[in-house]
């Protein structure tokens, strides 16, 4: 690719939400220990319905009537991953799309022959950081843990390739999101640098993506306005507050009152 | 029942939380994943001691010799069922009182058998939305997760059979809270629709009505104390705020200041 | 010890901080599920780098690579304990400190056996209310759960026994935070009762003490600033807030402007 993406137009962002309220999707969460609580209230602020189900029986079979499933393997343990396949299974068979975050991925080598194996089960979308998607991709990835050493656009090349492989929307995040389908790829400016000081940013991001990619309409200008609802919430949020403590309420509550006019950029926090 | 059940009076609820606050009671949670540490915070704000001990053999010793146990279902997994279990039979030996909150019930095959199993192990009390009491009375339910698709008056006939059933006060929570031995029955009115934009707000209440009935006087009125008086903080909360983020600070806030004068009424927001 | 412990200067808690912003260390958190997120985010405010890896195999690779390691008994398991025993003996081939803990250790017996073994395992520091280090000790703890019910100060024998036996910095806390290497001993004031209040300060100061212990210098006055530059955020926080529902998000910004002058007394909240 030999120019820079397109940056997302918002008015295609507030279609996205619009949909999203109307109905609320119910989004089945197998997240890490860590950020459970913040995923929720994430959908919750943003108008879908979030639900933990972890035992692999009741797992598959609630994620069969859930309209999106998210696979986040942050805090990976043995019963998790049986959990995560019962309920891939559940969703591939009713037809309902699900989301990857490939936490940490790349430095560790259960969670990557894990992540590896499950690509092959057709994601309707990757969301990571720039080494876990160069890591998925086959590249080589430099990160040590959750945070990347890679910036996000020198990791579109390698998302351009995972999404050809898998077939989903890859989305490598970063101070710039880039949103790509193998072909098309919208570039998702906004967010702060603060939003790297607060737990599970990233992590939410990947449940809302799983919201916005059960909605109907072009999967890729989904997961797009995914990343712009959040990045546009996390610029307003910083512009006003003192710390990452004060930051997740902020958060929360533009998230709740989210509308077209800030996603288009008409008015200013 | 022919007629609607009575307002809760503000003055009985008043009495029940300053006994609350002391002597604080050590309330044992064995609650879901989602909403440990805002259970915590709601425990501590209030006044009263939370602690989480999830070995079944360490939760068999703790649950002896702490004031009241909350069994919450909404991660449930083998190993946190039999560490439901040994709890729950120390606390039935040391004669110390057990709530269940019944999460999700009716709507997954598994959980549903494991509580109506457990609710012969005589709950002090049950606390759900109308579809989850409904389904463990044995009437159908139409809740296809954590929410309730029946509003809580109309479960309130079904709430009566199974108290009358367990021996347990039973609370159907919803716009409004009905509490019931099976014969008298109080209304607690209060709460606000934003407070369904929290994750835990449910979940917590359950472990309330935990530290409520481990004290001494009328059960029915305890718990519906525990009802009114997080009703009463998240009307005011929501009264403030802007939205669910800074909801939950407020909250816990309201909490921490909780008061006769307020729940009699007598001032507002 | 005859004489109280010196008061902890400020300047070397300033001294500690501005080594711990540049580079900013990495702890791997094995710890209860209650306050993984706030634990995390105390981390990440402060300029730390918390991970959480907690499948036993993946737990002692990514010790290996961390710069400390925390692990708190809060909600012991088998599966936990097995993941903690494999990333101690990872941190100590690969030289990194390590951090225990050792929470309602005394009140329940499996815990209490456990963290009597790990303690043989070299720990850098040990992290408890008073209870809890008497326990540790051999001394009779009186505590029935995570409370303390001694007071620090007549504790600090116990610690000091404990740091000869074991070799770690001992810091027992409470009203004031004593920190012994067995001889010396710094007293650290500050801090404020409603931290009690808000479910996860003392165990986000273990993890606090684990990112301290990476830096190069004294570990005893490492782990003093770790104990002060806490105590220095929740006397600032609590000096503004209304209740523990909006001290969160005040402790958390005020660790994000933590500074010098605020540690060396030099301006009020």
């Amino acid at each position: 690719m030999n120019v820079r993406p397109s940056v997302f137009p918002g008015a295609i962002a507030a279609g996205s939400l619009q949909q999203l309220r109307h109905p609320s999707p119910l989004v089945h969460c197998l997240t890490n220990d860590v950020v459970q609580s913040f995923t929720a209230n994430v959908l919750l602020a943003l108008g879908a319905s979030p639900a933990m189900v972890v035992d692999p029986a009741e797992a598959a079979q609630f994620s069969a009537v859930a309209d999106a499933l998210l696979v986040n393997v942050g805090t990976l343990t043995h019963p998790h991953a049986d959990a995560m396949l019962a309920a891939i299974q559940a969703v591939n068979q009713a037809g309902k799309p699900w989301v990857l975050d490939p936490v940490a991925v790349g430095g560790l080598r259960w969670r990557t022959e894990f992540c590896l194996d499950i690509i092959k089960l057709k994601p309707a979308a990757i969301r990571g950081n720039a080494s876990e998607i160069r890591a998925l991709s086959g590249l080589s990835a430099s990160g040590r843990g959750v945070d990347s050493g890679d910036d996000s656009l020198s990791a579109l090349p390698a998302a351009q390739q995972l999404a050809h492989e898998t077939g989903a929307i890859v989305a490598v995040t970063g101070e710039t999101d880039y949103v790509t389908d193998g072909d098309r790829c919208w570039a998702v400016p906004g967010g702060h640098p603060m939003m790297t000081r607060v737990v599970g940013t990233g992590c939410a991001l990947s449940a809302v993506v799983a919201a916005f990619i059960a909605l109907p309409g072009d999967r890729l200008d989904n997961v797009a306005a995914a990343c712009r609802v959040m990045s546009c919430a996390g610029e307003r949020a910083c512009a006003t507050v003192k710390g990452p403590g004060s930051f997740t309420p902020e958060f929360l509550d533009n998230l709740y009152v989210m509308n077209g006019e800030w996603l288009n950029g008409e008015t200013q926090p």
